[in-house]
Parts: C-alpha cells; sequence; structure tokens
C-alpha cells in the first residue's frame, strides 16, 4: 500500500530534505525510522526539496508499505514518531493510489516567511525568523506583495541552480501581517521556483524599507532579471506550511 | 554609576539566571560579557531568579559600572551584545539610584506560559511550550483564571523550596487567549510565589481537560493545600515577559 505522510520539522539542524553525503537530512532520518518500523529499507519521496535550515509544518511524503509489515493509518504517525528524533514529527498519514508522485500532484503550496522587526533580536526566534532592524512599513509591504498576485514570469525571482522548465507561476495569495515584532509574509501558489519565496520576501523588505516602491514591482517582474529583485533572505525564516492536493 | 538592563534570554541550555558551580547560567554569562567590557569583575543582580530552562523577554539585571569604563547608556546594549551568545540579548539600559535593588523596586512582573494543544508536537516549539494532546476548552480556562484574580493566600500554588515570608500576592491579570493551537497564559501580579505560574498553569489545564471546575477554584486557594492544585507545568513553557518598576 501506498501512503502519504504529513511531516512537521525544525530544520535548524539538517542541510534540507533531501539525501546527501557526509550531512544529516530530513530525508534521511525519515527513512531510518521508516527501516526501524518496517524492518526493510524504505524509500520515502518528499513532495518538496526544502533547503537547509528551512523548517515544515506541512511537508508530505510518499512510500510503499514493505516487509509485509502493515501499520493501521491512523496509528501510522504515532508509530513512527516513536522512532524519529524531537525535531522532525509525523503529523498524519493516509493511503494513496500506487504510483502517486508527491511532486506531480500537487496544486498549490503555502509557505511563510517570518522576519523579526525590531532592534534587537528575540533569542527564542533567533532560528526561526530573519532579523531585519531597520523599521518596516507594513501598508508598503502590502502594497508590493499585491503586485506578485496572479500568473507571471517570475525569471527575476528564481536563484540559479533551479532546474524548471517554465519560469511562469502562479501565486494565489501573498499576505503580510504583523503581531509583536513578528512580520509574517504568506503565500500561496501553483508552484515556486528555486528561493523564489525568500527572494519575493527580500523584495517586499525593500518595499518596507523605501529602497523601492510598490509600483516598480510590475517592471521588476517584466525584467525577468534577478539583479533587480530584493536579496535572498536567510533560509530560517522559511516555512513550509501546507500543500494541497 | 548604577545601571539597569533589559535581558532576553533563551534559557533552554541554561541552568537559570542564578550562578552555580558547575553549570552554565544567565548570571554568570551575562557577567563575564560585563567583564570583557568593563575589564573588571562587575556583579549582576537579576530582578528575578528564573528556573532552568525558562526564558525571558523582560528580565532585568543592575549593576555598577566599574573599572573606569563609561558606556553611553544607548549603546551599551549593542556593546554588551558583541560580548553575549546569540541566545541572551541586552536589550535596553538605563541609569538608576545608586543602591537601587531591581527585587525590591519591582511593582509588578508579566509572565506567560505557553502550552502547544494539539495531537501532535509542533517541533519548532519543542523548547517554547508545554504539549498537551487532550483538547483544552478555552471557556472553562477563562472562568477559572478570573477567580485568581485579587489578593489571595497562594500557598496552595507554592513548590516546596520558596523562602517567601508570606504567600499572599495580588494578580492583576490573568487571561488565556489561543491561536493556532497555541495557547497562552498571561499572568500580572505584584509578585509571585516558588513555581506559582506553572501551578497556576497547570490548574488552568485541568479546567481545560475537565478534571476540575472554575467554581473549584477558590476552594482550593481557601485550602492552602499544595496537593489540590493542578500539576506544575514544564518550565520549558514560562517566559518572564516584564517587571515594572
Amino acid at each position: 500500500m501506498r501512503m502519504l505522510l504529513t511531516i512537521a520539522y525544525d530544520g535548524s539542524l539538517y542541510a534540507g530534505w533531501q539525501r546527501q553525503p557526509n550531512a544529516p537530512t530530513i530525508q534521511e532520518t525519515l527513512e531510518s525510522a521508516l527501516f526501524r518500523l518496517y524492518k526493510t529499507p524504505v524509500a520515502a519521496q518528499g513532495a518538496s526539496r526544502t533547503d537547509a535550515g528551512v523548517h515544515a509544518a506541512g511537508q508530505r511524503a510518499a512510500f510503499d508499505e514493505a516487509g509485509g509489515v502493515s501499520v493501521p493509518t491512523d496509528k501510522l504517525p504515532y508509530a513512527l514518531n516513536t522512532f524519529l528524533p524531537d525535531d522532525i514529527r509525523a503529523t498524519a498519514a493516509r493511503i494513496v493510489p500506487d504510483g502517486f508522485d508527491p511532486i506531480r500532484s500537487a496544486k498549490q503550496k503555502t509557505y511563510e516567511y517570518r522576519i523579526y522587526n525590531g532592534a534587537f533580536m528575540d533569542p527564542c526566534l533567533r532560528r526561526y525568523a530573519e532579523h531585519i532592524r531597520a523599521p518596516l512599513d507594513m501598508r508598503s509591504m502590502r502594497l508590493a506583495a499585491a503586485a506578485f498576485v496572479g500568473e507571471r514570469d517570475f525569471a527575476a525571482f528564481r536563484a540559479a541552480g533551479g532546474s524548471a522548465r517554465t519560469t511562469v507561476r502562479r501565486i494565489l495569495a501573498l499576505g503580510v501581517s504583523e503581531a509583536g515584532g513578528l512580520v509574517t509574509i504568506r503565500v500561496t501558489g501553483n508552484g515556486f521556483l528555486y528561493n523564489m519565496v525568500r527572494i519575493i520576501a527580500g523584495t517586499l523588505v525593500y518595499a518596507g524599507t523605501g529602497k523601492l516602491r510598490a509600483q516598480d514591482v510590475p517592471g521588476i517582474i517584466e525584467s525577468r532579471d534577478r539583479a533587480r529583485a530584493g536579496k535572498t533572505l536567510a533560509a530560517k525564516g522559511l516555512t513550509l506550511v501546507n500543500i494541497d492536493y
């Protein structure tokens, strides 16, 4: 039976989702837990290759049950968590059709990017938010955010190293909220280019500090020129919140 | 000149505020930074002896400038932070009268106790919130909270080991809020007994899970019997938010 897991993690100590030599990864740690549960090697296919330091509340991973072991679906997260370290939690499981591909089947993804906006960083947020000292103007950030919504060519918001064939993506929602000095950028789209959310967040910070105006955003998008967009903000501020199928 | 610092910290890796042999403490780490800044031993007097694992957003510490070094007050937090690890931040400084006692001069303190209420712990909150699986009824918790407000003898809400002469304290406000599964209990009082906030939080959890009713709270307070109050919740959920002078 093929299963789809929902996975939450604190990415601070991991070199990202994807298995690699000489560095701990989420995939490797999850596959080790699956091995201990099913007593045979199990390959987990992640829905999103989160980068080193990126967190997740709703990553997905698909795998085929193996070794003749079958765990009741509602018990699977609890069973798996007994073999996972406390910075990774399985939070849900469901049965999916054989051959289900968690990447291709994804309809839309939601990310949050968090910024602590104050003179001194909140020590308890130092692994979970970027620190920006300069006061951020929420109204300017929201005006700039609105210009991203829709189907656009986001070539200007893609880091080198991405392998996507097309740079056209549809952003369905992009909101900016603030509470107690913590600014949260929440974005939902049908897909994202490499580092796209972190570059959009950096561009919204430029809008918030007056380095660019909201009305500059359409021109930056049209330029397809990475150099005109904002900085790529740190991985630690990014959380993969949800994937819809 | 005597200075009063505001200090924020992630208490996860510390054996609390107070200096002790063979374990890292906030006081010792702060005094080391003061030593590096003033080039002579400086004693820091904390306003509150937070326990191991407890966090702070607004701890206070007083010290006398020494060694003939004088740092402009507005520059002091920045200077000190260059010598502090990133889990401790000085966030403000002001001049106070000679002999100022940050414990005796405190008018009121505010703490927050955080509980993550869900089937699976949020990994990014594992150091900053208690995990309670059973669904918490907010209305019952708020009704129970109201019964704590006022001047009361809180002997039933004191752990052994406290040295207070009287167990009478005044709670000025006790609120319970919830957002995205995170329940925050916020309490302001003129002073707190040893573990009092963590025991009140445990008692509110009993109210939230139906183990006791809001109308039981006055009787528990009157009993002065620690055994009738709730459990002492974990230190990691507690944050010293502010001290008013």
